[in-house]
């Protein structure tokens, strides 16, 4: 079986044998099939597409690629969640302690963050102690004992999308939906997930811009899960606007203990919900989701959602009294308002560019070696729809180093737009993507 | 501008610009742009095309990545001839000296083959004492003295084709008409030709196996010499069979001999007489085909093709005796016939194998530093639509090498095929793309 004949077949758009793909994989991986083959196929694969066998069958070939994560010894159906990602989404830090309250395992492997703001682990760490490094060991002996935990990833997972990954970000083959679909459920699936349950992002802070594509991508993932024998839920929502108030990683720790007292953001609180009820869906812990929907709302009110984080964050060495006192989490040293230079209402504002504005500041890396403030980002205290007169405070930055301060000023104030008449509130979530099919609700 | 970003646009099926294409280009030459960004781009243009303006800036980028050859010093509009290759094409043995013999300057370059036999300059080689490393001050001057010379490449020309031509053969990305077409005319631009002739085969012996794209890649061709001020006709002609009855090194040199003679194989010394006929009509020394025609047949006729042969070989330091006596070319130790196993008619024969069967004999080069036994070959007895009865001798076999002889004797009797019924003649040459547009003949 030659690459070459591989990469021909799928030029001339044929659907690809289990056996073509997954010896090209493992080619790939041994360095057999170099770069410039890989390449070739990858922009193949984007021109002509690849029929859900394929994008499964690419899945599991990258999931078996290498160390495998065995959750086996965790009781009960583990699912994991995912997020294709966005500007402010701290949605994990709410979700793993109201999910594990409600009674289903959440075993979550998270990674830290090049952008904006740091990743999941990240934000974690601006809680003082906390380890994310366990080992596989630690990591199922404390789930099995308090029902969760969040570490980093121990060995190597799915190296094949590790490599072709860095290979697409530098061949103009990012942007295409079969790629991009079995990325994310190989890691899912090599990570030991029973069934996943996705958010997939839509809007200017998000990866698939328009709403179609990500209904494309969130059905494309369901049908790998459908094919490999996972059972998997996504659900599609909006980044147009920044989740949230909080875009930094303390403050986002801080807006996430909010949200589990029950005074969080409504759009946080909102999503967090959704997702949680199909996690507990598919854990088998719920019948539907309208009966996970009232666990959740049960653990939040009740506060066992925060008394688990707190638990979650004693049990992997952090300061428990951050979660208590939250004015204990690591802070910028000075706030900086940034006001509006007119009145009207906003009319919306860019995520992606109060994402730059948080980056500007520190909170987030430019490369995988650059350093991370953890203390500092951007608040917004005005959202979408919401008036304003000329000289309120918009936003403000939390700010410790000056040096890029004027031109994250610029981007955030540009990140705003403000203009007569209020406008149309944009749904949150526009639908739900499962086995059962697609429900397009917006 | 970035590599990326051009990737991305020819992904998307978009045009690229004349600085897009130079920048690539150039980038990839230089090793800026690495083999892996060059294949994705690659796999784009084979699957979304170029337009005609993106080929010729193609064409020019390649052509000025390197040296280029100036043939200003030889007086007279110096037309070169291509063909894309095919079993058995001794076509510029005859055509350089002939064409040259009329009064048009012949400087030609030449290749080594790669494959089924040698190239022409491995041809001459089989004639003793032939030098085809000339400078470029020889070259010039032979052609000045005496109207031609053919001679291998100096200097380092089209870097650039020969870098992405490498990549392309192992990537699944060589049979895209917009990149063979400039490859091809980016060579011979930069080999200094005022106009070009190119002989495009169709068929099983010949890369474009079907008729429209040979007449497509004809008109890209013809096209690129519109774009960048060269005059170019491209005749499209059949590669079915092998061409004449000889497939091997001396064995075609003495098979052009004959033809100059005005006894060589009929189609060969067709072929020759129109591809001639365009030349003499480019270089401005015929007003029309017709009368180009009549100068050719006058030339062979009267032994002046010949003649002029001779001179050359004396030119470039050959043993003249050769071509007077084609026997003292290179002999292989003994001759093999293979017979034919069943009566009827040659229904076809597949110019691939019998191209095959000569390499096993030693004939051409399985790598580039593989030795080649300029003697060894085929020789056709009976071509399609002649009757053979059993027993009769199909071809011969020319043979100093017996390790292969097995092997090379089932691919030549594999290449026949024999049946009821005498086929219909197909066409030599199916028709002509000039400037004046397409005219399809068959």
């Amino acid at each position: 079986m030659r690459a070459y004949d591989i990469i021909y077949r799928k030029r001339m758009g044929e659907e690809l044998t289990t056996e073509e793909i997954r010896a090209l994989v493992s080619g790939f991986v041994s360095g057999e099939v170099p770069d410039y083959q890989m390449a070739a196929w990858a922009m193949a694969v984007c021109i002509r597409g690849m029929t859900p066998r394929e994008t499964a069958d690419l899945t599991m070939a990258m999931a078996e690629s290498g160390d495998q994560i065995d959750l086996s010894a965790i009781a009960g159906r583990k699912v994991d969640k995912h997020s294709t990602g966005g500007v402010g989404d701290k949605v994990s830090l709410v979700l793993v302690p109201l999910v594990a309250a409600c009674g289903a395992p959440v075993a979550k492997m998270s990674g830290r963050g090049l952008g904006h703001t740091g990743g999941t682990l990240d934000k974690l760490e601006s809680i003082p102690g906390f380890r994310v490094e366990l080992s596989p060991e630690e990591f199922v002996a404390q789930v099995n004992r308090i029902g969760c935990a969040v570490a980093g990833q121990t060995g190597d997972l799915v190296p094949a999308d590790k490599k072709l990954y860095a290979l697409r970000d530098v061949t103009a083959t990012v942007d295409s939906i079969p790629l991009i679909a079995s990325s994310i459920m190989a890691k899912k699936i090599a990570g030991g997930a029973d069934a996943v349950v996705l958010d997939v992002k839509t809007g200017s802070g998000a990866f698939m811009k328009s709403l179609d594509e990500a209904f494309r991508l969130a059905e494309a993932m369901v049908a790998i899960g459908r094919q490999v024998g996972r059972e998997v839920a996504a659900l599609v929502s909006d980044m147009d606007q920044p989740l949230g108030h909080a875009v930094g990683n303390a403050l986002e720790v801080a807006e996430a203990i909010e949200t589990l007292r029950g005074f969080g953001p409504k759009d946080l609180e909102e999503i967090c919900l959704q997702l949680g009820a199909q996690m507990l869906r598919l854990a088998g812990v719920a019948a539907d989701g309208a009966e996970a929907r009232k666990m959740l709302l049960r653990a939040l009110r009740s506060g066992r959602g925060l008394s688990k984080l707190i638990e979650m964050v004693e049990a992997q060495g952090g300061d428990a009294g951050c979660i208590r006192q939250p004015v204990k989490l690591p802070r910028a040293q000075r706030v900086v308002p940034v006001t509006a230079p007119e009145g009207g209402y906003v009319q919306s504002i860019t995520a992606l560019e109060v994402g730059v504005a948080a980056q500007l500041l520190g909170a987030g890396r430019e490369t995988k070696e650059s350093p991370i403030d953890l203390s500092v980002g951007v608040v917004l205290r005005k959202k979408v729809g919401e008036p304003v007169a000329p000289g309120d405070v918009l936003a403000e930055l939390h700010v410790s180093d000056d040096r890029r301060l004027a031109e994250a000023q610029e981007r955030l104030l540009g990140a705003y737009r403000i203009g007569p008449g209020q406008p149309a509130p944009r749904p949150l979530v526009y639908g739900l993507v499962t086995d059962a099919g697609t429900e397009r609700w917006a």
